[in-house]
C-alpha cells in the first residue's frame, strides 16, 4: 500500500427531504450565487422549495442557469462575473456533475484575477475559492463529494480536468428521490460513469491495497445489482439510494488513497465528448471493454481474473479464461443498461480519430497499462 | 436505506515515516498535552521524534503519561486537572485506543466545569472539546478517526462509552510499521476488535443498504486475509497497514450511515471488562459466536446465509446450513488467531453474571435482534 492522505470533509445530508438544510448556508455569508442548468430543477419543485429555504435563512440568492452538459468556460467565465460584480460569499450548484463542476471553477475564478481557462489547463493555480454547497440531482459524477472539475472549451476541442483541495464541497444534500425523474439514457449513462471511476481506481499495479480493492468490489458488486432497477422502476428508493451513494464515494479518494494509479478510460473518453460532444457516461461505456480488451495480457491476467471472480462471481481455475469472460460481462451489462457499445453507434467516425488518440496520450501517463498514442489509436479504431 | 449524515472531518497521514506532520500542531496554538500509556512509545522511539517534532515547531509540551488498558476515569481527571492548570490548547495521543480514548474525554473535560464523569454517563453534555490529534500504535478501537470513547471505573465496576461531534480528531497519523511491536496477542485481540465492529454493524435490520454490506464484507474479508499473516509475520507491511486502515474505516460512520443498528456484543463483553478487566478484544472473540448462536433463526437466516456466502465464500442452496457454517468459520478464525473460546478461558465464572446481564440488557436496547436480561444471561452461560 502506498503512503496517502485522506481528506474528505464534505458533510453529507443523505436521505428524503434533507434539503431543509440548506439553511445552514448562513454560515458562510448572505450573498449565495445559484447554478443550476436547464430547467429541470423549476420544473421538479427543487428550486421553489430552495429559494424558500434560502430566503427563511436570510440569503439573498444571485443566478447563474443554463449550464451546458460538458459544461462551457464562457459559462464559468459569466459566473465569475456575477461573483465579482454582486460580492458573491459562497456558491451553490443544484443539479448534476456538470452544473456542480462550473460551479466549482466559478468559485475558483471569484477568487482568481486571470482567466478562468488558466485554472482549467493548470490546476496549481487554484489557491482559494469561495464555500461550495450543492444539492444533487443526478447519480454519475461524484463531483458533489471530489476535488475535482471538468471544463470545456468547445471553440477549441478542449476538454481537461481540473482539481483543488479548496474545490470539496463544504456540504452537499444527496435525496435519492430527486433522481426519480432522470431519464433511462441519463440513468444508465450514470451508472457507467460511476462504474469506470471504480474500475479506473480498481485497475491499479498497487498489489497490496486489499481494503480500498475490496471497497472497489463492493461498489462494483452494488452497481451491477441496482443499475438494471433505476432503469425498470425510476421511483426504486432502495436502487435510486445505493446508485446515488456508491456514485459519491466512488470517486472522493475512499478508494484509491494508498492504490493511486493514472486513469486512462477517461482521458481517452474525454477526447470523445471534446470532439463530438457525446454524453460522458456513453463513451466509457464504449470504451471501456475495448481498453480491458487491450490491456488483458499474461502481466494482467491475475488482476482481471480477481475482478471476474469477486464481482461477477465466475468459478474455475483458468486465470484467463476467467478473465476473457470478465470482459464479456462488462460489456453485456452496459448492453444491458441500453448503452451504444461502438462508436458509430454515437456518430463517430475516423475522422478525428488520429488527433484525439495523440491529445489523450498525454492525459495516460502512468496508467496500469502504457499507452501509446499508437495503443489508443488502436483501442479507438476497435470500437468502431 | 435509513436518512443519514456523514460527517468524517478527520484528516489521516497514512504510511511510512508520516510522523513528520506532527510540526501541523502548531495550526491549534503553542501549548500541547501529551497522552501516552506505559512507556512502549518511548522504547519504540516514537516518543523521542515526536519531542523532537514538535520541538522543532515551537511547541511546549505537557505529559500525562501511564494510560490503563480500559483506561480509568480518575487519570482523565488528573489530565483534566493539567489542561486547566498549564492552558492546554490541543491534545495528543500516541497509543492504542486506551491512549486516544482518555486523550479525547480529557479534551472534553478541559472545557467542562463539573466532573468528567458526567460526560461519560451522559454524551450530551459534551458540547466542545480542545483540538485532539493522534498517532497511533495498534490497530484496534478506530478511536482515531470516530467520535467515540471508552472510559471505565473499576471502583464502582463501570465501562461506558461516550461520544461526540467534537471528539472527532482533527488529524491522525497512521504508520503501520509502529505496529510492528504489538505483540501477537494483542494483534489478534485488535483483529476481533475490528471484526467485532463492522459484524455489529453489517447484522442490521436495514435491508437495502447495499453499499454499506458490500463495505463491510471487504472489511471482513480483509480481516480473515491478513489477521493471521500478521499473527506469523509480525512486520509484514501488506498485514499491518491493511488492518490498520480496516480499522479506522470499520467504526467512523461509514459503514453504519443509513443502516444504523444498536450493537449488542460490545454492551454485553463491556461487563465482562469493568468486572474482571480483560482484554476487550478476547472478550469480543469469546462472545461473538455465542451471540450469533443466539440470534440465528428463520427471521435472520438470511442476513447470516449472506454473511457465509459474501464473507467465507459458502456455496450451496441450503441457507440454514451455510448459515450454520458462517457462524463455525467466525469461531474457528478467532480459534486459528489463539483468542480465548469460553468465558472460563479467561476466569470468568458464574460469580456475578446475573448482574452483568442486567446492566448489559439496557445497552442492548434496539438490536438486530431483542435481547432480554434473561437472553443475555443464557449468552454468557453458553459461553462459560
Amino acid at each position: 500500500m502506498n503512503n496517502f492522505t485522506y481528506s474528505i470533509p464534505t458533510k453529507i445530508y443523505f436521505g428524503k427531504g434533507q434539503i431543509e438544510h440548506l439553511t445552514e448556508l448562513k454560515e458562510s455569508g448572505r450573498r449565495v450565487l445559484l447554478v443550476y442548468g436547464g430547467g429541470s430543477i423549476k420544473r421538479a419543485g427543487i428550486y421553489d422549495t430552495a429559494m424558500k429555504l434560502l430566503g427563511e435563512a436570510g440569503l439573498s440568492v444571485f443566478e447563474l442557469s443554463g449550464v451546458e452538459p460538458n459544461p462551457r468556460i464562457q459559462t464559468v467565465r459569466r459566473g465569475a462575473g456575477i461573483c465579482r460584480q454582486e460580492n458573491i460569499e459562497m456558491v451553490l450548484a443544484i443539479g448534476g456533475g456538470s452544473t456542480i463542476d462550473c460551479a466549482k471553477v466559478v468559485a475558483a475564478a471569484a477568487k482568481y484575477d486571470g482567466d478562468a481557462w488558466d485554472l482549467v489547463l493548470n490546476p496549481e493555480l487554484i489557491k482559494e475559492a469561495l464555500p461550495i454547497y450543492t444539492v444533487l440531482t443526478l447519480a454519475a459524477t461524484g463531483s458533489e463529494m471530489d476535488q475535482f472539475a471538468v471544463i470545456s472549451d468547445m471553440t477549441k476541442n478542449e476538454k481537461w480536468g481540473t482539481e483543488g483541495e479548496c474545490l470539496k464541497p463544504k456540504m452537499s444534500i444527496l435525496d435519492p428521490e430527486y433522481t426519480y425523474t432522470v431519464s433511462a439514457k441519463q440513468t444508465a449513462a450514470g451508472t457507467a460513469d460511476i462504474m469506470s471511476h471504480t474500475l479506473e481506481t480498481y485497475f491499479t499495479a498497487v498489489p497490496d491495497a486489499a481494503v480500498q480493492a475490496r471497497f472497489c468490489e463492493g461498489l462494483l458488486k452494488t452497481l451491477i445489482q441496482y443499475g438494471p432497477v433505476a432503469l425498470k422502476e425510476p421511483d426504486n428508493y432502495e436502487a435510486r439510494a445505493n446508485l446515488m451513494w456508491a456514485g459519491s464515494l466512488a470517486i472522493n479518494g475512499l478508494c484509491k488513497g494508498g492504490a493511486e494509479v493514472t486513469w486512462c478510460v477517461h482521458p481517452i473518453e474525454h477526447e470523445l465528448s471534446a470532439f463530438y460532444d457525446i454524453t460522458h457516461g456513453e463513451g466509457l461505456a464504449i470504451m471501456t471493454p475495448y481498453w480491458m480488451d487491450y490491456a488483458l495480457s499474461d502481466k494482467t491476467v491475475s488482476k482481471f481474473a480477481e475482478y471476474g471472480r469477486n464481482v461477477w462471481d465466475l468459478t474455475g481455475d483458468d486465470d484467463m479464461l476467467i478473465a476473457r469472460q470478465s470482459i464479456a460481462c462488462t460489456r453485456e451489462f452496459f448492453k444491458k443498461l441500453n448503452l451504444p457499445s461502438a462508436l458509430s453507434e454515437v456518430g463517430i467516425d475516423e475522422t478525428h480519430l488520429e488527433i484525439m488518440a495523440e491529445k489523450a496520450e498525454k492525459g495516460c501517463e502512468g496508467a496500469y497499462v502504457p499507452l501509446t498514442k499508437e495503443a489508443i489509436l488502436s483501442i479507438y479504431k476497435a470500437a468502431l
